[in-house]
């Protein structure tokens, strides 16, 4: 089983009438929901406001494939859990990243880059699929169309990606590197641009199974959780 | 002119008889001397006990090419000055990031991984070119012996280089990823493996040319040296 | 100097009057007259209609960078003169392949895929700079509009390039790698998505200040010009 | 069931009496054994002197992955199986490229580039994992030693790899990309050094095991064997 836990800001949700018409139990609880179809995969949740935002050493020492949403709080947020959680990538475990938590102290750390770009609400998207080989684009058509998304464009400051998988076009003339795979440490990471909290975009059928794919790709199937650490090399 | 500053700890030049004997006035002036040699570069020099250890906010906004020593004083290197540099790198600022530096916290914040590795003192190295079109490689024999150097060795903890423009062999069974380019925000960044203070290897020819390309290489010529940011798209 | 040799087919441009309007003497002297301008580069062409294409051993043995457009005679085309072409290439004479180039004889033998696309006439396209570092887009703005082009689409049949320096958006919905570096052997490649013959492109400054980098990218500086070869080590 | 076809040249096997004590039955006789313990893959073999080298339409259309080794008649191979197989590959069908077959039409064909390399007999290699995260190196140790192979060494004239899996340490002093990752078309290639007749290297239990992941790797999942195609999209 792949232990995944969706961790979500839950701000928006609690204060938005729009954004609590369309996830009235928070993103993270939709989320969990289409995740706990799968066989394979066992879902909890974790929320800003939880001790230690919920993710606490025990927390993340059982999760295999952590979802991270973040926009509101993203100064507020704890540095110590973002150290915590960048260590706990580094040792393996894997980092599915949502829309807005681009910006997150914990994508930051983890890229080193100041994570810029442009933005604008309520732009229609088509999320073209640039690598139909890799692992997260088995079964994926090859362009959903999301009639109304937060449009994300470049340029996008990230490390150049292993790959990217998605890219989007937007109607009013921009494109962004949409879906980027990046390893840190031992731990796989994929950041993932649709998901704006005013747009139900976590309701379109191939949306969730991009995430599903990535829960499969990032879990670190095999692998040793250890930090990896010097090694002096004796005669 | 590229406006170089080369940064060293200056340490070990002062209390370590073999060391000073390599290096008597450290290892900043030898790579000092080499880069005066060249039309194109102008040198200063800047050390851990100077002020903000000689790297201000003038030293660096002036700086096109930042060259950087350190090992022994990693953790005593101030927060705040190693955030400072990875904004200029971020801003355009090139980086010459050189042997032990990969465990600064300048490298580990701009890398976001452990950055271990495997070492061992006194081992002979041949250092072979594995990308000898890149800009660095320009007019770099295909394998430079060096007679003795620290190895190290992989596995070595960092996001995937965007070329490895230099293999290390070593005699003891051990390879490493030697010279790797990588690009954060505006900055480019080249890592070189080759330089332990107790092996005289900044006075090869060579390895001081392989320098002096990149220093060319990481010149952010023509680039505007103002940070990213975020954007708002107006209708 | 860099001794570009530029060959076009010139087929179009001589049977159809929309094209003959817009380049009169044919693409090849379009872009011939804006690259004279550059003080570090000396042009000469070559068409199809030439013996052997107009690409002769000799032709070839002086050229430093290859530009080449080709359309309607891809299976006319010389199977020797490809070979000979990609010898070259791998050699270390820089191609700068132009449109409908993709489909030639030529980047199918140095690519080894399908080279297939999507593609539609009279589309608009904004041409994204997304990798604005690489030394192709010094100086290019990171968008360019251009009103009127053949719009091509992924699923693009290419190796992964090194970069994707270009990212085309097209008013109709689709994207594309329109820029695209390569390396094989000594010889770098620029695969460059805008100019169909029916649409001025090559008459925008912007666009032709990017063949002039490429020009300046894909020249083997300081390449000794012979073939890779196998080579045996002896004791 | 992942349908696997071991394509061995079966010469040296044949006519050279080490070689024969190594692999009595063909190095893909050898090769299919170990293979044949896998649940989920079902092996047959060809060779060269079967007609059509035992690569016909029927075979490849029925094969998920192709395992390749060649070396003595790389000439003597048919163009038009070669052109076949590739064209397989381009559909999705797996490659894993043994050893010498680097050098083969095939392997030229998919790569474009020249394949040359240095080469010795009777080295002793250090097989280095330098992407552990990759599938094709799970449960593969760091470091696998193998007493004797034959010594490929660097420059290796090959397009950038998408991942260099493992990279080979030799005693005499040279280090090689020798486990490569390719994407061509719809196709996975993986390949992998190690593996000269004179030596019993495909006997070691790691070694078999790379390859079997290998297998895996490459296996067209879900992928649609149509070769790409052009398509103009209509209005």
């Amino acid at each position: 089983m792949i232990r995944v836990t969706v961790w979500n800001e839950y701000k928006h949700e609690k204060e938005i009438e729009q954004v609590k018409k369309i996830y009235p139990d928070g993103i993270h609880s939709c989320i969990k929901q289409f995740l706990s179809k799968e066989d394979d995969i066992e879902v909890r949740t974790a929320t800003f406001d939880e001790v230690e935002h919920g993710l606490t050493e025990e927390v993340l020492s059982s999760t295999d494939v952590l979802i991270y949403w973040s926009h509101a709080l993203q100064d507020e947020f704890s540095d110590e859990v973002a150290e915590r959680i960048q260590r706990h990538v580094l040792s393996g475990m894997g980092l599915v990243a949502l829309h807005s938590s681009h910006y997150s102290k914990l994508l930051k750390r983890l890229m080193g880059t100041t994570m810029t770009l442009r933005w604008k609400h309520d732009v229609s998207e088509r999320l073209w699929c640039t690598a139909p080989l890799h692992p997260i684009a088995k079964g994926i058509p090859e362009v959903i169309d999301i009639p109304m998304e937060e449009m994300y464009g470049e340029p996008f400051d990230i490390p150049k990606p292993e790959d990217v998988v998605f890219t989007g076009w937007f109607s009013n003339g921009y494109v962004f590197r949409s879906g980027c795979s990046f390893t840190r440490g031992k731990g796989k990471i994929f950041y993932f641009q649709p998901g704006h909290e005013m747009n139900p975009t976590y309701h379109i059928p191939e949306i969730q199974k991009i995430i599903v794919n990535a829960v499969r790709y990032c879990y670190p199937d095999g692998i040793d959780r250890a930090l990896p650490q010097n090694e002096r090399i004796e005669d």
